[in-house]
């Protein structure tokens, strides 16, 4: 409660989690900003979801266009001219890059110091870790410590999901008054099919089963409370 | 000696700190690349400046475009629309951000990651810290700790100039050999002229001043020697 007063930014890319995160931080402070970067997703309905939900919600939505995250990707990288240029649009190079959560989470902290937030908030999770070291909590907190001394500020990096398990986001969603929204405005679907998706991909089996066991204990809690 | 053997990414304006580092590099390490962040310079002599230096001494040249910086400017965030859209080309906003270096790093991070080096050499400096605190040696070594758990591998810093005077910095170009060429082709003065520059500005005294001290200070030496 202590935190009402303060301004926070949340990372924001429209899917189930970073949702969540910015319900749980309209909760939590007085005013909220949401921050998505744009690098030529798959499937620019993910910046479109991430859009409407940010109008419904009703908070300011920063669209940063990190399209240079194309120059890191290998192909960019080992061609022989010497000038590193941008991926073509359609053609765009893979633009996984190792450490990504160390750019987007460092241009979070400088956009919050220009639009004088002191709170960052990032749907990153250790539970579900899939091999990137960059969502593990010791990564955010070292960020944080850096963060701060770039800035010679005091920024504090919220991670509400860190260790919840997909069940559990399902859960604090649900807390927050918002799992049809959630469920039924978020993008998680490999082939861009909002809500629910296809239901066959490795996203979409992940989500519903997360909801899935979410919705069984809910049913189980009620049988024991009635 | 024992780096000879290793890989190492500069960090390269083509002013006379990065410049002297490359030098430095190419002594201390088997293969140097050089990464210049193009994000609009007031003089675009300056990127050519480094072009041709990277050139000149024979070493791979990033230039990685990160105009992104100008969206993240005051007069960006504060416009009324929903989208922070990028400066115009000849309208650019200030892009001064606080927290550039770590921006700037992080890219270089990734970028080593990417090429295969495990060192970074960078020109900030403590000695001549004027109130950036991501110039300071302990944010050096914080991003360190952080970028090796982002990536979860070892990368190490450099930051030759860290402790250096600019007349020191003058003596390490003279020691690696290369003062005239530092000179006579890096660019410091804010008038973008090379070399010894306008003598008149600021950038140019405080320049002129270190050389001049450390040119007595050789004279002064070779009395004693001889």
């Amino acid at each position: 409660m202590i935190l009402k007063e303060e301004k926070a930014i949340v990372v924001f890319s429209g899917g189930q989690d970073s949702t969540t995160c910015l319900f749980w931080a309209k909760e939590q402070f007085k005013e909220v900003e949401a921050v998505t970067f744009d690098y030529g997703q798959r499937h620019r309905l993910e910046i479109e979801c991430a859009k409407e939900i940010a109008k419904e919600v009703g908070v300011k939505h920063h669209i940063l266009d990190m399209s240079l995250l194309n120059q890191l990707a290998p192909n960019a990288l080992t061609r022989d001219d010497i000038e590193v240029e941008e991926g073509k649009d359609g053609e765009l190079p893979s633009t996984f890059v190792p450490g990504r959560n160390l750019l987007f989470l460092s241009f979070a902290g400088v956009l919050a110091s220009q639009v004088g937030a002191k709170h960052i908030v990032t749907g990153v999770c250790e539970t579900d870790f899939s091999g990137y070291p960059d969502c593990r909590d010791v990564f955010i907190k070292s960020l944080n410590v850096t963060m701060n001394l770039a800035m010679d500020d005091t920024f504090v990096i919220h991670t509400p999901l860190m260790w919840l398990t997909k069940a559990q986001t399902w859960e604090l969603a649900d807390q927050l008054g918002v799992l049809d929204f959630v469920r039924n405005n978020t993008l998680t679907c490999y082939n861009g099919i909002i809500a629910d998706g296809c239901g066959e991909c490795p996203a979409c089996k992940l989500r519903k089963r997360g909801l899935d066991e979410y919705l069984r204990s809910r049913k189980g809690a009620s049988h024991v409370r009635f």
